[in-house]
């Protein structure tokens, strides 16, 4: 009954195995390896784009080193308010942009509403001096709210976006799960959605460590290669990070992976909604299920050994506030969980009193 | 006849099964598991003090992060001229530091002198504000030029930066190569020299990419956690940096890998020395040959398939320039260079015309 | 009638004086000089306190340097939502922290409110890893709507602050005109209240260009030397600030020349409350009177050559939007205001059809 | 007998005047005045060239500014080994470029000697991803030895610079003593020598705060005011800097009092040189002499009353080092420097045993 994070599983098998496979060679290190040159050509065909891509060991860093191509000291980031990237990175993208502002924007289901886009934008006027530039949007597909927005949404967004002048980056690090949601194509949910760069999660999704940033305009990725050095965050052996990337693709594997994930939370979901005093204030489009639970559900199933996250009620909606005794949950799900474990849970929430 | 770099070969056979005992586990995540506990307290045994211990992926990250623990952004950081952290990580002490500078230091043999540097120190009194602040030194074990410094030299050079009021780091990217070479114990070349705080390496000698930053006092580790998270370089699957650690340490196995490497570069230094018209500018302390060729050994070397990279002359000490044709290159032998592989190197060297 | 703002005034006669009396002599330069020492000691007597303080050119470098005193890269600092520091001085603060993240706290009359402090400070857990972590509260006094904390009001969001191991900035760009209004002493409204340091303006209020950072702790002046040096805010000919200075200081000066700033804002508020059509959505405090104006009447008063800002209507609180037609608008007035001008504009406006 | 710094001096008549004379003025803020359009007009007719010019308090603040504008944070800037901005801003460039490198490049007489400039380069070959990148050339006019480079050697080193794609920026905070050495046009000294973008020093020739950042290629100061703004040097009432400017230049008053203070310093030269014992190590081609002194003259002199810096030895040339006793000390005039403070000077000098 373990549900804390996606990233407290471990490899997938397959991911795994081409370690082992690539464990004895020889290659040239810093990225001029076979692995990692295959990798980045797996994600063009895949993303049916001319990309440039580069890989990292965290999502953390994927997403500083990106919005620091596309934003200057001086530039404001627009975010949703409860975006990764505002809230869970201890400021890296202030590190790696070296002093820019992130802005929070109000939105519903851990979505970024248009309108406040829109209206925040206006208090961020082009060339007046006093205030940070307008220079980012960062969009995260899932949100941080276990949802996804839809492809037309995402278009809305980048447009209003590119109308004003940003860029924009898609936080990607649940994109698989996102994906088989909206059962669009990558190229869809990213560059033809609007998208100009995006961190490609595969950590929380079977990988050890490695992430992609994918640059669909490759003259935003000029200087990647010393803001990602500079960082630290070039790594020696980079063939590992180009085979993990191989296999994590290789024959549809990764959306297997998200598939089963997926799965188990909807199914997570499913039960919850039966139990009486439970109340989900987000649709579970992904692999997570945030759910209200009474204090006395929430007892039992730590008493019996449930491992998840408390999650700060400051997320919820207006007009989702808690009622005395309540606690808020995030429960995740991933390629790992055993859907015995799902009922099992879901038995230990039932009979709770 | 693979000699480019020790970060081209793969990794130890008993790490990687390691990697592999791990890889089902589900494990809390960023460190709060079992194997970065354990890892961590091997280091403090080996070690035979109380560490504050931290892991990263990379060895750049150890050394920015070390050194941004241990100088303030106005502040001067003194390392030997061609120290890694000098020249080959594209600025990532500044970076990190927020600004600092980094004062360069000469010295014979890749070894800071420590009259040179009893010398730089005059030039940056302190509190004179209209320069940066004295605060720390940064000695490589081994050096950029493959030497090693015995115990005593260490303590010189740490008593007279102690002495100055600086910290001390030590870049330990080849710190079992360098110990084997002085037959010290863990403790005697690092705190016991004066050694505040080092980056001790794994990754070029066996691991797939694991550093850890090691601090004697524990008090300047007091905010790593968040300039590591901030940096991006907290690893989500925290359990595998751990893993391979453990499994580097464990019976010795990082000092065999270590001495492989060494005894395969001292069997090509023994035999390069053999060779007409080689010259070997500084002595082979550990796994990396620097040799003088002449052109037409170069040649047939590349010509017949071997891999190393030409150095920068301006790396060779005052009269050590080089003549007319000749080049500089270095060698590096890894825990899985292969004894037949130097054997041929050399048999090609010596029928070069 | 000039109303844009206080900025656009001269030098007050008797400052314009003591920069002749001091203009020829030699004084050592960086501060090393009497008058720099002599207004530094008369900062301590005014505040009846040993303060370590200093000059700087800019009431954004005086913010800046403070609160990068307060506040390591991974900190949080709190303002008000609409504080200068948040919006006006194009990313100084995080440019001097390198990389802190200014939170936004809500509060009608441009005032903190203690409750949404203490709200917003249990989203900032200390310790909690992926977080930046809680350093700073910075208060405006007066704030930017042109209102006044009361004492005991400041005293609590101070204890508050301090309670969660926060320091406390209080940006007194307009100090002078607030003290007046509360009727007290400097060190009621600022270190018996619990602030830490201050920036202590003195241009907007007649000097050239001058203003101080005083530390009530001097612990965390410490570093405050390298960090302006560094900023190229270590002005050459110091003397020149010390002088402007003691000029402000001398025989109450400063406060007769926020005494007269004070009295134009009210009459101009008292007038335009007379106005049919004219709100002033928050108390004239100072020497700011905020105003919503029928479209009419801003029209009336552009073409008289009345000069003031339009003010951006999202720092309208909760309830006071603007309805069709309506503008709001800042009238600053300062030392040099005229009453006949201020008579004048009230004049347009009553007319105004 | 006051030698120690051009920086303690006064302001000059005229300019003060000027100062009084704005004083009173109503003017927008921020640079938005008819000061600060005058005085950038008036650059634009010194230098017979559209510049873009912006206005400083600091001269730290216009190297560091300058120089952030043509650098990258993972740049390598170019000095002499003993440049103002090496060895006296406290690393005001690396806050300001947030964490470029400089590298010291020798030369004889405080010039850099182009051997060793084009040496250096090949140090820093474009594009090698583990090495900070060549971005900048930084020379000052005059020297920090108080020489001048002459228009053709400044020529070549800016050539050898923009081959190499780098940009230059000039030093000139002491521009108008240099010029007059050169008897040249500020347009020869500068862009049509290669320069980019320039520091044009004030302050220590007679203004009381006041320095000029002007951009010969305007593009390079695109992101400027944003940088400036951001590094709290956004003058509220700028119309005090552009008054200061306009005094400054207005009927060759600039040079008047170079033109004296170098006239004070070939005066103070001359008398050196026929007191016995006293060596000058480098020619006195500005307002400064840099001396050797027997200790007994030192002592003399001190107890006269003197006034000047010993100066670190390490900046003497290769040949020039101390024998026993004597003392290395920099002496400066300026526009304020008496001819009876100069004969008194070499008088005590003379009388010394």
């Amino acid at each position: 009954m373990r549900f804390a994070s996606d990233n407290a599983s471990g490899i997938s098998q397959p991911i795994m195995e081409a370690l082992e496979a690539a464990h004895a060679d020889y290659a040239m290190p810093y990225g001029a390896d076979d692995y990692t040159k295959a990798a980045a050509d797996a994600l063009d065909e895949l993303f049916e784009h001319e990309c440039a891509s580069f890989f990292v060991p965290t999502g953390t860093a994927a997403n500083a080193l990106a919005l620091a191509s596309i934003c200057q000291p001086w530039g404001a980031i627009f975010a949703h308010h409860d975006a990764h990237v505002m809230d869970d990175e201890c400021g890296a993208p202030e590190f790696f942009t070296l002093g820019a502002k992130l802005i929070g924007i109000a939105g519903n289901n851990g979505k970024i509403d248009p309108a406040a886009l829109r209206s925040t934008l206006t208090d961020y006027p082009r060339g007046l001096v006093k205030q940070v530039q307008p220079a980012a949007l960062t969009l995260s597909q899932a949100t941080e709210s276990g949802t996804v927005y839809s492809v037309k949404k995402l278009t809305e967004l980048t447009g209003i976006a590119h109308e004003a002048g940003l860029h924009v980056h898609l936080d990607g690090a649940r994109f698989a799960n996102a994906l088989l949601k909206l059962k669009a194509s990558p190229a869809e949910m990213s560059w033809k959605a609007g998208v100009d760069v995006m961190s490609f999660g595969a950590t929380k999704n079977g990988t050890m460590m490695c992430e992609a940033v994918i640059f669909f305009d490759p003259d935003l990725a000029k200087d990647f290669l010393y803001r990602r050095k500079r960082g630290g965050h070039t790594v020696s052996k980079a063939r590992f990070l180009g085979a993990q990337m191989l296999a994590y693709l290789n024959g549809g594997h990764w959306l297997e992976l998200a598939g089963h994930a997926n799965a188990m939370a909807a199914r997570l979901a499913r039960g919850l909604k039966q139990v009486k005093g439970v109340r989900l204030p987000w649709p579970t489009d992904v692999n997570e299920v945030f759910a209200v639970l009474p204090g006395r559900i929430d007892k039992a199933l730590s008493a019996a050994g449930a491992l998840y996250y408390h999650w700060p009620s400051a997320a919820l909606d207006p007009g989702q506030k808690l009622k005395g005794g309540e606690v808020f949950v995030r429960l995740v799900t991933s390629f790992a969980t055993r859907p015995e474990d799902v009922d099992r849970f879901l038995e230990v929430a039932q009979r709770a009193r």
